[in-house]
């Protein structure tokens, strides 16, 4: 039997070209324009698994888009795996700020990556990662090592809050029955030092409308005499945090657990160098809630960020026009116990109370997701531990992220299985940002690690 | 010899049909696409003034948009009126809220205008108002009644703030040498009650940008731990106006001369129905300036009005990322004695001294123009007054307006003479908005008119 560090090394570049062709397809969710690039990548994932030797694997139709199930069953006695992942991607705007076009990946190396990286929308977001999955399967299969069984839940509704897979997870309890949930969908702290996810934050976002006259106005006939919708939506956005960066939402606070002084000293151990931090991001200061570093304004607190702006004329030179409606997305990074549908409420109801009676309001919620929190004994997370110090030949930190999966909430509740996040991609990857891209060396790292969770894993289960 | 009023009904149709072809060249100067149409639009002014009988037309280039400039000199005893209008309109957009597209102009029915209007970008703002100049002296030609020598000076970068044109006034001040301007674009009470506008307000208009980090970011990984360029943005320019809308920057009153009691009293006399307005506009309340009224806070005040803003994922659905920059449109109106490049300089001080140190600022400044008031003393004042009351059967009354045509304050510095302002328009007729148009009776009437401020002018003139 070959190792899995050999078989990676005999066909490497085949994992990379096979890669490269599925980041081609531009599986945008938020725009219904790529509705047919969705289906044309369902399908490529749905053909990966078959060739990979699974033996049942079905596109599933949803109100949504298709989730692609594969399953491989050995033995009801053996534990069961289900790996999850999503073949959707972020929209690529803004497109000129890519150095290549989004969806003709190319090989560059970079200063953190010296084996080269791919740099593609998706790369590392979640194709790359999901596809580390994949071809580890493929090993275990051809070498005939796989330990258990295993199922594969692959949805293309992520990037847009994942309402479909809510619907096929709650129709198909049974069929998803398993006993641990693996994903790779998040980072680690370096290529040096892994990390494993442990906590998530939840979301709610919602779009907003300003609207005051029926019409687009000239700026100087009735500049001063009607409500701008453009200076009100500024004036409202602004008003919803304090001069020390709090949140003014009544009740927005009220089921945050706070965390404890433990816990905060333990997070300040992880290495961070807020100069490097700066530097990267090309910034003079870093700027957010009062009384907390860094690193706890982007985990254990909650946030409000506007993700888009727009209203009145952007085109080139200058028009003097009074625009008739504003417009905002915003969103808001929950923690433990914070309920997205309450908070969206909490939102709509201030964001009506402190609207001038000169203009109308509009409130359309988006997808939302509660917060979740690994707990760090139970034999999934130590499994993957045990599999990156082989890998990496260090344990790995565990960590809260910022980022929010959603779907890991409604896992726990729906399937009742703890999710261990096995991410392999770094900060720096820039994911949702223009020049995604995706180390070589964490995708063939991944693509070894993966394989170790499942022995480790079926070893501890055994044990218990 | 014939009356203007038989010369209009006998040529009506013609005069129409020639303005719809003249607005059917989208001659749009904000945006460098629409350059050939400018030229287009300049050489079919000229061809115009060339059949109408004027006997020298050129088109003058500038260092940007071509002027057309004609003169008919039939004596250089007589005096010599100076007609300004200028080509060139605002872009189109929000083009999907037009009903019928901007550069195919269709003729309607109102309410305001039961004869007909004719719906076209430009129509009212300014071919419409300026063919009526060609049109009133092809019949004084034809019937051989001009009274006096006339110049006009059309020019194709108004909404854009004619910087060639100071730049061709400059240059040929003995060339345009004229007892009296005369320009029609701007509007008038209703079609019952002529007004002659004898303020306007001045202009500063600035692009700001605000930068966060050298790149979009992942909201979940990096928000609220990085200043967020949009959230930001609304902070800097929700502090710009205080609790009672007064204007926050520094200095910025210092030049205005406030209105004395006896103006505000006779400005209030104006016909005015608060509930007619909000409804107009499907408002609930109007917004203003703490301490002044609707029709003071648009012409006696100065403001500061957003006029577009853009930043971050602005597409469809959801996108969860932290903008790497913000941007907006701002404009000031100005009133006398404010200095626009002064105001200018007192925003972007004061734009850079509120911006924390987290975010990068820049802000670029479009064209500005002084306020400008006409004394109603004036012989052109007159004139225009006794013309109105022909044509109407009623006096004009004097208005202040909010907006600014800042030449007319080059005019008097660069060339020492009034301008007129023989507005036709209606406010409603939708000019720098979806729907713009002008009615059949306001072109008319305008053209009907204008022969008698000429005629009056050159009497009035001849007793002084």
């Amino acid at each position: 039997m070959k190792s899995i560090k050999s078989y990676v090394q005999e066909n490497k570049d085949r994992f990379i070209n096979e890669l490269i062709e599925l980041l081609k397809i531009p599986s945008i969710s938020a725009d219904p324009a790529y509705k047919n690039d969705i289906t044309k990548t369902a399908e490529a994932i749905k053909i990966s698994l078959e060739k990979a030797g699974c033996n049942k694997v079905e596109i599933c139709e949803t109100p949504g888009n298709p989730i692609v199930y594969g399953e491989h069953i050995l033995d009801n006695k053996l534990p069961t795996i289900l790996v999850y992942g999503h073949y959707d991607v972020q929209p690529a705007d803004p497109i000129d700020l890519w150095d290549s076009p989004p969806f003709e990946p190319v090989i560059k190396k970079t200063e953190i990556h010296p084996d080269g990286a791919i740099f593609a929308r998706g790369s590392c977001d979640d194709k790359g990662q999901l596809y580390m999955h994949v071809k580890a399967f493929e090993y275990m299969i051809k070498e005939g090592n796989l330990p258990c069984n295993v199922k594969f839940m692959i949805e293309g509704e992520e990037e847009v809050g994942s309402s479909s897979l809510e619907w096929f997870v709650k129709r198909n309890q049974e069929k998803l029955t398993n006993d641990v949930i693996l994903i790779s969908d998040t980072g680690m702290i370096s290529n040096k030092q892994p990390s494993i996810t442990t906590g998530l934050r939840g979301l709610s976002y919602v779009e907003v409308e300003v609207t005051g006259p029926n019409r687009d106005l000239h700026s100087g006939l009735y500049g001063g005499a009607v409500a701008n919708p453009i200076n009100i939506l500024t004036k409202m956005i602004a008003s919803l945090h304090d001069e020390d960066n709090h949140i003014t939402i009544p009740g927005f606070y009220d089921k945050v657990i706070e965390a404890t002084e433990e816990e905060r000293i333990e997070m300040a151990k992880a290495p961070f160098e807020l100069d490097d931090y700066k530097k990267a991001l090309d910034i003079n200061a870093v700027y957010g809630e009062k009384g907390y570093t860094t690193n706890e304004r982007n985990s254990i607190r909650p946030t409000l960020d506007v993700n888009g702006i727009w209203g009145g004329y952007i085109g080139e030179g200058a028009k003097t026009v009074i625009a008739s409606k504003a417009f905002a997305k915003i969103s808001m990074r929950l923690v433990p116990d914070q309920d997205p549908d309450e908070v969206t409420k909490l939102f709509t109801q201030h964001f009506e109370n402190i609207a001038p009676k000169s203009v109308k309001i509009k409130v359309t919620p988006h997808h939302g997701g509660h917060a979740y929190v690994t707990p760090i004994d139970n034999i999934g997370y130590k499994a993957a531990n045990k599999a990156y110090s082989e890998t990496f030949g260090v344990p790995a930190i565990p960590q809260r992220s910022g980022g929010s999966i959603p779907i890991v909430a409604l896992f726990e509740q729906e399937l009742k299985s703890k999710t261990i996040l096995m991410g392999f991609g770094l900060d720096s990857d820039a994911i949702h940002s223009p020049n995604e891209h995706f180390g070589i060396f964490n995708y063939l790292k991944g693509i070894e690690t993966i394989p170790l969770f499942y022995k480790n894993y079926v070893e501890l289960y055994n044990k218990v």
